[in-house]
């Protein structure tokens, strides 16, 4: 399937980098897109991630890099798919604010999202008022490039609704047809998409349990042996349950004989060690390409790579910010 | 006194004309400062505005050049003072944008002007998020230009003071003296301050109770004719309460031999009817010179200046923004 079709897709630049999970949920699902002939407009969320982390603005910056790096690692070429950062296209602030005035407060107090957040930052004095206003900026993140689609990982459902909701609400109270309703793409691949962490707990930086896009092969390796298994299987004979077992989830998605190792695991045929071993074989061989286009994207590459993935992205967003502007009557 | 010390100022572009009560309680004290050497930044909010009017922005764009031609009219000088309107200059949304990811949500809930605009509102439905943000907006406008001082209304004060508040938080966070404190600049005469309506209640335009600077002088003298007077003085013996008389308070701003007039107003020598044509007189004779420029301000014109102010706004907003951004890390 070939179309020019707009797609919208960003992360937040909270961490430095990002795991295989990050890729399974979501950047695989780009670069597939991508294949098809999308065309892609991949952000960095920098501002996004002020949000919870303004004291450490600089890291956020500096993470945006690294991020946009995986990016690419990830298969996303600079050349067919503008990669660029949030904060590079000042249109974003501006459809923001706009948006913002239109935004009824009730509808951002309900998102889901939002109460979990607030419930992670504690008491509301360190609450920012920016935290509640998340699904506005995400909003005009989207918007901005009036998407055919987003890939929609699977927390951000709530926001992501939002965000035709006020699209909708825009061409209502202006009487304009400026933003089409997106749609969202979602990972066909339940089990990628669901790619547990080490211990078989969601994958994140906070659970220390993440297997990342730019380990080396040493450290994938180092981190596999300690994966959680099936508790109950202590010899190689003992009857394993790989729906339960993380290193038999990753073989699931990376080994292409997937289907005798688990049989194997289940009859007893088979230890952790060996399901270890060819685990962290079939993950490094999987990731080997990506690592190594890693490994050769120097920074002054990536900055030139976001300079023109900035201009790029500015040329849709100004020309949207007009359409956004003339619809409104502000000049 | 010549100083360069800068000074940012604005009202919001709500009404397309100002009337002699936000003459005398904010743009008189503009010119004022003006003459006195200060470096006047003239700002039209209009996105402001936009917090109560989002339904009409196209009005409230159009209300921006008119209420432009006001403060020139009334002596802003553009080539001394910039005069621009807040969306012409982008840096205004950024710099919301990052305040607002270090504004805690609890200050904004507590500010009294905003539980007044949420009950005119009525319904939490109709409120949008960025009436909360209100506070936020205004400090970023008022931020961006490092101002000496801010001429201060009525109103303005918890607004005002959480700007400072939210400035030394930026500082304090990043560790950089970015954000001077500014001080607030009060008219210093109580009584234009405080200019009443022709009804005695406070000038505004929902009550229709409004002098403009555009009306003609025609006009002027139809609704001077109509302004309320002592209720208990009928004949021209009755005796007057010049203080509780909208006709005697404009006489006492307005006429240079106030106090004979009011004396006489209270000894039953004069009546309402010579009141109201002496002050007819006065306020025609004071407006004069400003509705003539009015009257000669083209929209070319206007036009010529706001650009004009934008360029000279952006300038110093874009330096501060790189302070803010450096300050931050963000780059």
């Amino acid at each position: 399937m070939t179309t020019s079709k707009r797609i919208l897709s960003g992360m937040r630049s909270s961490n430095p980098r990002l795991h295989i999970g990050n890729y399974e949920g979501a950047l695989r699902n780009w670069v597939d897109l991508q294949e098809q002939g999308y065309h892609m407009f991949c952000m960095v969320a920098d501002w996004h991630a002020l949000t919870t982390m303004y004291e450490n603005a600089g890291e956020v910056s500096r993470n945006a890099r690294e991020v946009a790096k995986d990016y690419v690692a990830a298969g996303i070429d600079p050349v067919r798919s503008p990669v660029f950062i949030q904060s590079h296209v000042k249109e974003h602030a501006e459809l923001h604010m706009l948006l913002s005035m239109i935004t009824p407060l009730g509808w951002l107090e309900r998102t889901p999202t939002y109460k979990e957040k607030q419930a992670d930052l504690g008491s509301a004095e360190r609450e920012p008022y920016g935290l509640l206003g998340y699904p506005v900026l995400q909003t005009a993140d989207i918007l901005l490039y009036k998407p055919y689609g987003v890939p929609v990982g699977r927390d951000q459902a709530p926001h992501l609704e939002i965000g035709n909701d006020i699209g909708q609400r825009f061409n209502r109270l202006y009487n304009v047809e400026v933003f089409p309703e997106y749609k969202y793409l979602i990972p066909q691949d339940e089990t990628r998409a669901k790619l547990p962490g080490l211990d078989m707990r969601k994958m994140s930086k906070s659970y220390d349990n993440c297997i990342y896009l730019s380990d080396t092969e040493d450290q994938t390796a180092e981190k596999i042996k300690s994966a959680f298994t099936t508790p109950t299987k202590i010899r190689k004979t003992d009857p394993g349950i790989p729906e339960g077992c993380a290193v038999c989830q990753y073989l699931k998605v990376y080994s292409p004989t997937w289907q005798t190792q688990w049989q194997e695991d289940r009859d007893g045929l088979r230890g952790c060690m060996q399901n270890k071993k060819e685990c962290t074989e079939a993950i490094n061989e999987y990731f080997r390409p990506m690592r190594q286009r890693r490994a050769q994207l120097d920074d002054a590459t990536i900055e030139g790579i976001l300079a023109d993935g900035a201009i790029r992205a500015r040329e849709v967003a100004q020309a949207t910010m007009s359409e956004v502007r003339a619809a409104m009557g502000i000049y």
